[in-house]
């Protein structure tokens, strides 16, 4: 009998940063690219407000417009931040009715950026929400707010004055958190000898990472070893594609432009080719289904 | 009767930045690309001179040899930065008898880079030039100039230097800031009814910047409500193309597709596509023909 | 009679960097791209050791896998960067039997990365290896390490541990240099009145770098004046080109579009078109044959 999940909020990995850090600490992320001066702008914000901040920009690549991809790489990345203040903005609804947030979270974080959903599945991974509040106090605003650069006139100075301790309360009324706007993840049916998921992100290098987890293909498969045999089905219909792969710990144990499947550095499930581009290969993109199965024995 | 104008540079935007700062701040702009090692290399010689200094990457992906994206690009981001030391370096000219050039600003920052208008712009928006030097002074440059990397050699020391704390006027003999060179920003056309601009960005959204500002428009069509109705109309000869769209304070305004026309958050007018690319979808590019008139009625 | 060299490795560049250095820096450079959140954790990880340092990033977009580049560009920028400890990975062997090495230099500073050759032309800029140790102390890594992010889980860790100061034979066992893994280098051909050489790098403005030095070149057609005629044959077979160019200190000494040779800003020979992209009108890349002989004269 099959199971269904959806799955991307895992239990929260362990701060890797000293508890006793005493720095303000800011992260940013946003899909507004590195050819614009937006990312630059927001950083300098931040320095004119809290100049002994260390920033780290997680990335300003996230494809234009895509929440769910901005999402997931908070997710990888927040665990590995320092305690801070972290801005994330994928917006397209920028200057319409969505509200702009600052979440507290259970580790002691800040997340700030539009309530589309793009913050929760970070803000789960550092322990969930604590309290959210609305950022409408002008104080903590640049004095002219326009209505297409909220990262500029509202997102960036409300970072940066919580890195700086201004308390989150000052920032505007409070939200139940249980009221703010969710995405949806790819639902992950397990089966007994079979996992079927969906691809939710390529990386740079082609790697192709899909929505269940190490855990969802054990269910599934029973418990994996280096070199085991799995069957991987890709595409529908006419485009279908079945092939066998094995399960490795690292890219480097099949041989240049094979591939297979392991769990990332981050315990997502993921479809690699050695030296190659797997995305490419298999012509795969965000959302395509894929099957993993149990493989045939070799000969 | 038609008024003709070039519009880039406008009135002074307000500093953002409080008057009390205190650190040497250096901002930096180039063409040279994220691979090369370049933009990392001026990034270490401004450290290793003034330690202390708070660094901004504006960008390093301005279009090679675009001197006139370089300065648009300086004259949206500097009004943000901290007063500091700026350094920008798009400079096709580099090793020939074009000068390196220091200009002080009326807000208090300098501006370090070629003379070949590439820092007009973004000295107006920071209240005019008061005084400019040539870079000449042995003691503030790199043991050994290069004739192709001015950047490394002598732009980002100098620009270190004077984040740090040397006078202006020890990096070599002053110039006439009416004798720098200059660049042309294209014509803009008021008519009663009518405004004739031209693209001078596209940025990586797809928004189409042009030359004109909102306060032109208003001249040409009257004053600009949301919704309101107005004629775009793109390209020449056989590749003309007109269509209604509306005046929108933000994208998410209209439909995912639609297109719209809006003040963007540096106060110039600009062509969008809610979730889309408009500069793709309408085939524009630097330097193509726009005119905005007033729209038909619905209906 | 012809004489054979590989040429990568030249006499070290005077380090930029005054003696008294005594803050830690730390730089980072890898083939992991802007868009994935990969370096930024490696900076985050840094910052949560050795909050006190100044990071650079070199760039993290090498070309995938390209070892050869990685190592190339550190050869270009580590003389530039002030004494510290540099993280380089371009590690396609991840997780397999390569080791993960840290290298001390004559310069002073620390080079991290994984023993695959990558390192060592960064290292002979900086004076040469003196002592190299593998990384193996669980105290310097993160508490669980990954098979495929070692840049984050080894050697972030043990970079920031290096910079802020933990000697670098508490990381792990010494290793003799000698044994250390290398890389090949195209190897260069000089003839009386004749260079054979071979692309080594194309830089993002397209201008070609060659395996050879300008000394190389010298050897073989005697001193080089600005203008002087060179005959420049690229490809082979039935894409074998030749055309007359000229030597020339910098770009802008040729008309718009026409092609040169130079020495570029790091002593090697490169081949660039004013203002154009003499990697692609030439259809060169990685590896290409390019031969440089003496040029006719003119009329």
């Amino acid at each position: 009998m099959a199971r269904r999940y959806t799955r991307l909020i895992t239990t929260p990995a362990a701060s890797r940063i000293p508890r006793d850090w005493n720095r303000p600490f800011v992260s940013l992320l946003s899909d507004w690219g590195a050819r614009d001066p937006s990312a630059a702008i927001c950083r300098a914000i931040v320095l004119g407000i809290a100049p002994d901040a260390l920033i780290v920009d997680i990335t300003h690549d996230v494809d234009k417009y895509n929440v769910r991809h901005g999402a997931l790489l908070l997710w990888c990345a927040l665990p590995f931040m320092p305690i801070g203040a972290h801005m994330a903005v994928v917006d397209p609804g920028v200057g319409t009715a969505r509200r702009p947030i600052a979440l507290e979270t259970e580790r002691g974080d800040y997340l700030v950026g539009p309530d589309n959903g793009l913050l929760l599945a970070g803000a789960q991974r550092l322990g969930g929400v604590t309290r959210c509040h609305l950022i409408e106090n002008p104080q903590y605003r640049l004095p002219v707010v326009s209505a297409t650069f909220h990262g500029r006139d509202l997102f960036a100075p409300a970072t940066a004055h919580l890195a700086g301790g201004v308390p989150l309360e000052q920032l505007g009324p409070q939200v139940d958190p249980d009221e703010l706007a969710t995405i949806d993840w790819p639902q992950i049916t397990v089966r007994d000898g079979e996992l079927e998921t969906a691809v939710i992100y390529c990386d740079t290098f082609g790697n192709v990472k899909l929505a269940g987890l190490t855990s969802d293909l054990t269910e599934a498969v029973g418990s994996l070893e280096p070199g085991m045999a799995l069957t991987l089905r890709v595409g529908d219909g006419r485009r279908a594609h079945s092939e066998q792969v094995t399960w490795q710990h690292s890219f480097g144990h099949v041989s240049v432009g094979q591939r297979m499947l392991y769990e990332d550095s981050y315990g997502r499930l993921c479809i690699a080719e050695n030296q190659g581009n797997a995305a490419r290969s298999l012509e795969l993109e965000d959302g395509s289904p894929v099957t993993i199965g149990r493989g045939q024995a070799a000969g």
